[in-house]
């Protein structure tokens, strides 16, 4: 089925249906993966403790690996949620897109930021800091840091599809907008937000 | 002076000058004070050194501190660069909008990555870590601390600032595309990438 519409300059477009399945297509399966990830991340880490001479040590003894599998956790349900509705084929509202906009943006932040505390306290437990004499954990629990390491490595590759979502999103959103500028061979410009 | 343009509907819109310039102007604000706010936090950090009968501690001892500060002087050249060009009143081009849109984001990240390991060396700095034996390091070095938290909160508020810049540059890039959808009432969807 192909759908004409005219533009502005005269200019008519002939636009497949097929595209527009195709695009949904990708952006359900771009929130499914990070979603397997996020499950996958979250499984490592909770699983991840360690006993042995020097005492016991689990998951939970670090505020940032709590954050780290709070974090996966909302992600692992807002993709599995945000997959389901855009697998529907409905005609987006405006509504949808601003909030599919702000809570991947919201996403995309939370992310980050448990990944990059846990990222932090991971370097501390290598490297250890000797002007505030903390220790360098990782040399005594050796298969607890491999372990962090994998989920934390897991959560970077959410973040990337959750920046390339955040990008997708944001088209989608601001494409329903008017253009705030001509282009460019025709040197006039016309800014300003209309809601 | 008024710019007229038909649109494809029919409907003719008349837009003022003074709406773009006064946008200009907001859009310049708005990165003029993230520069102010990074180099007070860059160098409230800088600054930042305690001695006492414990020793002697300063913001170099601590990566994630050198990684605020690099992350604030980036901040500040990129907010400092991008004001000036954003304060030009020259038609914008779709490069110029896609570089601001790519650098926004990124410093965003940037400075979200920084201001989440900083915080995160401040927690464990305040309520060390007992599992793995890390000292409460600001109950010998409470002025050092205090001084560490207050660049973090400014650099809390540069965060908040680019999370809007982010939103004007995604705005200003992608409201240059053709809407990937109909509105709501027509009911048609027609999605896709249109370079």
């Amino acid at each position: 089925m192909a759908e004409k519409r005219e533009k502005g300059n005269g200019h008519v477009d002939v636009e497949e249906g097929s595209t527009s399945s195709c695009f949904r297509t990708t952006e359900t399966l771009l929130r499914m993966v990070p979603m397997g990830l996020c499950v996958a991340a979250l499984v490592v880490m909770l699983k991840n403790s360690q006993t042995n001479d020097f005492g016991s040590i689990s998951y939970s003894d670090l505020g940032a690996f709590r954050y780290l599998v709070h974090a996966n956790g909302i992600c692992a349900g807002y993709s599995l949620l945000s997959a389901a509705i855009a697998a529907m084929p409905r005609p987006s509202t405006m509504s949808r897109a601003w909030t599919f906009f702000i809570l991947d943006q919201l996403l995309t932040y939370l992310i980050l930021g448990a990944v990059s505390v846990s990222t932090e306290v991971l370097y501390l437990a290598y490297k250890g800091d000797a002007a505030i004499t903390w220790s360098a954990a990782c040399g005594s629990f050796g298969a607890y840091c491999n372990k962090a390491t994998a989920s934390v490595v897991i959560t970077f590759v959410v973040v990337a599809f959750y920046a390339v979502l955040s990008l997708i999103s944001s088209y989608k959103l601001f494409s329903k907008y008017d253009a705030p500028v001509y282009f460019p061979s025709k040197g006039i410009e016309i800014a300003g937000f209309q809601g």
